[in-house]
């Protein structure tokens, strides 16, 4: 079976991947770019980690668009996509581990304010502040896929109530209303985009914080710096952005009342998704169903 | 029953914890140091936090000191303690769920870099650091108390394979050897004072970071800082200090190695922890053992 591997990684990230994914499925035969031009109709599979547009044009054998990573809305920004051929999602439960762990440490930090107790230590200002117990801290976690449903049990392990909220579900606003923190984890998708703008923040209780751990195109960022800018929301923990890498001098790397991260929040693991790659190989190989099929016209 | 209650404690604070206690001591009767001088002989019992030296002398009846705070170590150095009356240290389940916030949250952060993640915020650099998993960080907690079980169990829970560590148990050295972060929970005894030194931290590996929760006169200062500035030490996560709060100009202040917390891990919960000085009181009244007391000569 001839898959084609290609995408935004760099020579180390695709030695590491390419390790990775024939140990998992020894049975195929992997092309980059270039090799499966010289054979398209051959190529039946294609294991993608943001390739650029129209590299999937072409090869009339394509039967599997195996995505590495969990967010496919760039993928599918890609007009020149193949509109039959399945495309999956990555769902690594390392990765969701990975995201429960950024999610419990940003709501510590919350709760704790220990990213006030770091600023406190840059101006070199000792102070204590009255310490809340977890089950006084209500958090919602917005997206109920593998990863939201992770980062909810996990902090309901901590002791935090945790409401959960999807899109096709209950009102938004009387969830936000009794929220102290949000987590953004929906899929971006033309009906998710902007949905953190002023009437989102304006719903929140005054005090509360926001974690967005999705995309930056949920946020409209002048509507949250304009809520943290009147004191409404006390803080933002942001690992995503509209522009990747944050550009310099953009507000959020200055702003008192903003952390910053590196869309550092989750990486897909090697070690767990190649297996999670190859069982969709061996799926389809073997004509069995395939798993994390993307509905397109949802966007996820 | 006459009761005593005194010490470091502010007027907001001493009308919160004469709250507290009153409600959970109804038959108590609550006397400030003013009032006690008044009839010393009729005062049975002290519940102190941190009082000035001299405090409980020439209280002839006393039968019981219970100290608010979880730590002993400055309430032992009053020499003018009474020295057969049994004294109870605090243990609040409370602030032993606060130490194990703290102490995840501290760990989380050594463990995915967001100190590091922080640090470039401040110089607007976006950087992504490679992603281990819990389970690939090895934790070991000194100190098998409350609070050292409520932190190792807590942190086990999260993924992370933890050792403890108690002073009258093992070898030190070798559980250092095989440990990426070592968290303090000890009480200041004559023999933890200074643990935290050059041989210790020598024995930890290369990258190895340092969590200190339990009192400033467990760490030399100057060997800390001597492992942190030789690149042997990654990072250093420190609560408490020799002289709090921490003098100004400190080098820990500035040190970009070093997250300064304001002796913020854990608060006594004045909810929960009246309830426990109740139970002593009452214990006292019937006749019943006591619980949580301390062996002077142990330290703690």
């Amino acid at each position: 079976m001839k898959v084609l591997l290609c995408g935004e990684l760099d020579a180390a990230e695709w030695a590491t991947w390419r390790g990775a994914l024939s140990a998992a499925a020894p049975q195929a035969e992997w092309l980059d770019l270039r090799q499966a031009r010289q054979d398209p109709a051959a190529v039946q599979a294609a294991v993608v980690a943001n390739p650029a547009p129209g590299s999937l044009q072409g090869l009339p054998g394509l039967r599997l668009i195996q995505s590495l990573w969990a967010g496919v809305d760039r993928l599918l920004s890609d007009a020149t996509l193949p509109p039959q051929v399945p495309l999956a999602r990555m769902v690594d439960p390392a990765m969701s581990e990975a995201m429960a762990e950024t999610a419990s440490w940003a709501v510590l930090t919350l709760h704790r304010d220990f990213q006030v107790y770091a600023a406190q230590q840059r101006r070199g200002e000792w102070r204590v502040w009255p310490q809340r117990r977890a089950g006084e801290v209500r958090v919602l976690v917005l997206g109920q896929g593998e990863m939201g449903r992770c980062v909810g049990s996990r902090l309901a392990a901590l002791g935090y109530p945790v409401q959960g909220w999807r899109r096709d579900g209950q009102a938004l606003a009387p969830r936000l209303a009794q929220a102290d923190i949000v987590i953004n984890l929906l899929p971006l998708t033309p009906q998710t985009r902007g949905l953190l703008a002023a009437p989102f923040f304006a719903a929140l209780p005054r005090g509360a914080a926001v974690i967005n751990l999705g995309r930056g195109a949920h946020v409209v960022d002048a509507d949250l710096q304009a809520a943290l800018d009147s004191g409404h929301l006390r803080h933002a923990v942001l690992d995503v952005f509209h522009t990747e890498p944050l550009a310099a001098g953009h507000p959020w790397w200055t702003h008192p009342l903003v952390t910053v991260l590196p869309h550092a929040a989750a990486q897909t693991d090697p070690r767990t998704a190649a297996a999670v790659a190859a069982a969709n190989l061996l799926a389809l190989q073997e004509g069995r169903p395939l798993a994390h099929l993307v509905a397109r016209s949802r966007g996820y």
